[in-house]
């Protein structure tokens, strides 16, 4: 029933064959890896607002400034990766870049940051998203935890169902985010020019911080998570038309524009507008308010931001789970995360991205303010280890030119690397520290996990194993019983089948009850031994494990005795309740037993099925 | 490990032999049989206030009134059961008195009655309770829950230890409690003949509703919880010395004296005194403060208070486990509930007792007044066919003078019989409706319960069948392999042990890796064939599946293939995370259609054990 159910929501099983790729044209390819990119802007501009408003209209004026400084940042990433691009059309995700040029270690702290970055991607993006919806439905802000988790439920489903349904929805949402946004900046422009300059001084709230490099740092480190994302196209190279390289970088260049005007002017016009926010709206809210009013226009707005931010969180999906399973398949991770579920998707994996983000959701109360410093830091440790890991390629690869390129990524891995050490020091204690906690955590595991993967094949291996093997002698059988009736005559049958050394024992709670039993089992099974071993603490559990211990002693051959178990097996679920389930108990100590002290015992299960 | 924690808390097992019991002389008996129902007073005091406050100072003035109806009623209650203890000198619960006397469904909805009864004595004096401490405490108010689940796990950890430590706490609070108490009404007595009455139409809030007999009958049939627990002694006759049902009559006589003193004292100094609650007090902390001060001897009234309360609700944890046990030894509840644990309590009857008593407490929001409605209808419907049970045992046992003992066990289930309509019909809206729905269901499941055992019983007999049966033939077993490896060596061998009818199958879910294995596999068993199962949507479990029935149909000897399953076990719990769990896969979906298809598939488990 509950398979029926899962088959319903995520669609039949679809067979191997069906994994071929689809190629994206550059239209449809733009829509597949930017949304994460372009979507950013809108917790990126709430950062910058939020960083600067304690310091009043003298600290808003340096939106812009941080603005402009960010868009550089971007242009030295945006070219760094349109090398990586061409040097790796197959696809060139930072853990990949990083473990072929810089070693195993610099490979997994790109792996662990990268898979950090994508949960925070998926939880920052579907909190931004219903803070841009809640500040057009105010009555929405006290449930902000709940609508993210109905988003974050209905991404995973859809991405469960698998890529082809994903790929359809997607593509609607970035283009009316385009459109709109686009289109709001340009009237802004126009009426800018028309009607000039707001005054900050007047509507900013008075300063609760005197103006301070540190502080202005600090709003420059949180808007720089306008960065992240920019990487996606690099990752998703093969999925373009041919030629590849080249149309992905194209297509990253457009991205790396469109992303530039959207910032720029959104950041210049809440300036020159002199907008300032409310506590329950987001900055772009207020700015869209000042530029279009509280109109339909302005909730086509609102819906068209939660909607790319949702389609964000969204490419989340893709990308955790193959980073993942990519980890997983070199023994990083459990193996399960490798698996092609039925919908030929990694299931597993996002399954565990949805958990995991939920738990960011939760644990945060649904604030992307909150979210935003564990964010960065992430982010720009896989730029840096993917832009020193092409400094290293190019040298190798010793082409025409590799200076020049090898100059280019050098520089890319150096702002980079800049940028984690502002981040970490400016957003140290609002959160930073989380992710410098997390990071090598990770990484550990990571360790952990090849190691227990490596021993396990040392342990299962043949090698030095002849192939002529002497096979176990003929099995001794235990087989305990609760008195004389039809399971136990099913078990009985069963054991002289496979081996003519059985005991019978049974476990004697009642004192007395024994001696009954053994006049009937005479009627019954006069050829099978019967043992009676009295439990004076009542349990069945503890003496039945000292009698197999103990004829397994006085046998002394360097085998146990198999346990053959008479499981009486009731027609409805409910009716298992009503049993004691002993079959159940001995089952699950043995596995107990197993687990902690090696013990190989063979349990034959013997069910018996009663039909109502 | 958790074994050990559990040990700790509630003690090593105690052996078969050492169930004695201690008789217990009058002195303690009262001790042990009288907490819940000297204890009802402090909620049927506040219940009578709560009801006729509404009415103001005119309903106030019916307090002393009703509490003379209830005492009454109190007089008829004890009567009968004085008779019942004479009647049934082994133990006369009301489920076995109306089941022996009125037949099955009388007896059973007694049975459910007193279960309900017993969870709710439990609730209900462990949040009265709560009030009372509360009332000195106020900071405490806010925690009532906390506060009642608290308590309640130190007495199920009590309880769980055993009946002797239980006995010796007990005794205790409950001559605290009647000291105090008797002590401080007889003071409250000397201060009322010296300071002459208060004025009720001063202190009394203004009526919200005018005077009115449905709402003066309401608060009589309140108050009348007062009664519950009057019948625990006639439950408990065997605890007694020599002569039983002498000693236990006369402690019932004491009881029912001492209860009608501390009630109409309470009540009538509460009127006498124009006392009156604010909404963070009870009544009986208010008389307390009134006639004693808010000094020490305030709080120690209040802690007697909580104390007895906690008292009685640990009878609940005497009496529920045992009826339960009485029903489940008849077949009409889980025959765990019958079970001697480990210390030689129905540890289960008690940990379902605990389950119930939090859900009521945390369904209610630890507030006694809102649980009290559901109280009073179980335990007068109890009595009554108690009552009316002992009406046809007189006349059964056609002694001397039965007509009169009939006379006034008849007499006595009129009148609990009357109060039953009473509560129904006054209380119905405020929850009386949960307690008719709920023992109708029981009743139901009792019935549904007795019939699975039955069928089960019919299901396992031999009735009808030879003892010479026939062997079922030599097995055909299947091994499911993922490669060659020791895990498989392992497995086959004990295969080899068992049975000459060895197939071996592998599920290829990457294409072409079924041939690969094929070639390694001829090299370790050239003698066992190896089928190659192709699994084009990836699962392990359905072409698995599909191979067994179709080999079964193939061979179509009326038996069905075992399976051996060679089984992983990682040295950690923790590595278990790393594994794909196909055998515990394969054993829980054989376990699912084993329930809902009859699926009556051996399963040979043959564990392989990793060391690190």
């Amino acid at each position: 029933m509950l398979y029926r159910l899962w088959t319903w929501l995520v669609g039949p099983p679809l067979p191997t064959q069906e994994a071929a790729h689809a190629r994206l044209n550059k239209i449809r390819a733009l829509a597949a890896f930017s949304p994460d990119a372009l979507s950013s802007i809108a917790y990126a501009n709430q950062e910058i607002f939020l960083g600067l408003v304690a310091m009043g209209s003298l600290g808003l004026s340096y939106s812009f400034p941080i603005g402009l400084g960010i868009t550089s940042l971007l242009a030295v990433v945006a070219i760094s990766y349109y090398q990586t691009i061409h040097a790796y059309p197959s696809g060139g995700g930072s853990y990949i870049v990083a473990r072929e040029n810089l070693g195993e270690l610099p490979g997994l702290v790109a792996g662990g940051a990268l898979l950090i970055d994508y949960v925070l991607t998926a939880a920052v993006s579907l909190t931004a998203g219903v803070e841009a919806i809640a500040s057009a439905f105010p009555f929405l802000w006290s449930y902000r935890v709940e609508a993210a988790l109905f988003l974050l439920a209905v991404i995973t489903l859809i991405n469960l169902r698998g890529v082809k349904e994903a790929g359809t929805v997607m593509s609607l949402p970035v283009y009316l985010f385009l459109f709109t946004y686009l289109g709001m900046l340009a009237f802004g422009l126009i009426r800018a020019l028309l009607e000039g300059p707001g005054d900050l001084s007047v509507v900013a709230p008075a300063a609760i911080e005197p103006l301070s490099l540190f502080l202005i740092l600090r709003a420059f480190a949180s808007g720089s998570t306008a960065l992240t994302g920019v990487e996606a196209i690099s990752n998703g190279v093969p999925a373009f038309r041919k030629p590849e390289s080249h149309n992905a970088g194209r297509t990253l260049i457009v991205m790396a524009l469109l992303m530039g005007a959207l910032f720029l002017g959104s950041l210049g016009l809440t300036q020159y507008f002199a907008v300032v926010a409310g506590p329950q709206e987001t900055i772009l809210s207020a700015l869209a308010r000042r530029l279009v009013g509280s109109g339909p226009v302005y909730y086509l707005v609102q819906t068209s931001t939660l909607l790319i931010l949702t389609v964000a969180a969204n490419t989340s999906f893709a990308d955790f789970p193959r980073v993942a399973s990519i980890l997983a398949r070199d023994g990083y991770l459990p193996r399960q995360l490798s698996n092609l579920g039925d919908r030929l998707v990694f299931g597993n994996g996002m399954l565990l991205l949805a958990g995991d983000t939920t738990l960011l959701v939760v644990l945060f109360g649904g604030d992307s303010h909150l979210l935003v410093p564990l964010f960065a830091v992430g982010a720009f440790m896989a730029f840096t280890l993917s832009q020193s890991g092409m400094v290293v390629h190019w040298r190798r690869k010793n082409g025409p030119g590799w200076q020049v390129k090898s100059l280019l990524n050098g520089f890319g891995a150096l702002v980079t690397g800049t940028m984690v050490m502002v981040v970490v020091v400016s957003k140290f204690t609002h959160g930073a520290w989380i992710t410098l906690l997390l990071i090598p955590s990770l990484v550990w595991s990571f360790y952990q996990i090849k190691n227990h993967y490596r021993r396990v094949a040392e342990q299962l291996s043949l090698h030095g194993l002849p192939p002529s093997l002497q096979p176990v002698p003929r099995l001794r059988l235990v087989v305990p019983v609760s008195g004389v009736h039809r399971a136990t005559i099913e078990a009985i049958n069963y054991a002289r089948a496979l081996s003519d050394k059985i005991t019978a024992v049974y476990i004697e709670i009642e004192p007395g009850s024994g001696e009954k039993l053994r006049a009937r089992w005479k009627q019954w099974f006069p050829d099978i031994t019967l043992v009676v071993e009295p439990s004076p603490y009542r349990s069945v559990i503890s003496p039945l494990l000292e009698f197999l211990d103990r004829t397994d002693r006085e046998h002394n051959d360097g085998t146990l005795a198999a346990l053959v178990l008479p499981e009486i097996v009731p027609a409805r679920g409910w009716q298992g309740l009503l049993h004691n389930q002993t079959a159940w108990l001995i089952k699950t100590t043995l596995l107990y037993r197993r687990r902690s002290q090696g013990y190989q015992r063979v349990i034959i299960d013997v069910p018996y099925h009663l039909k109502k």
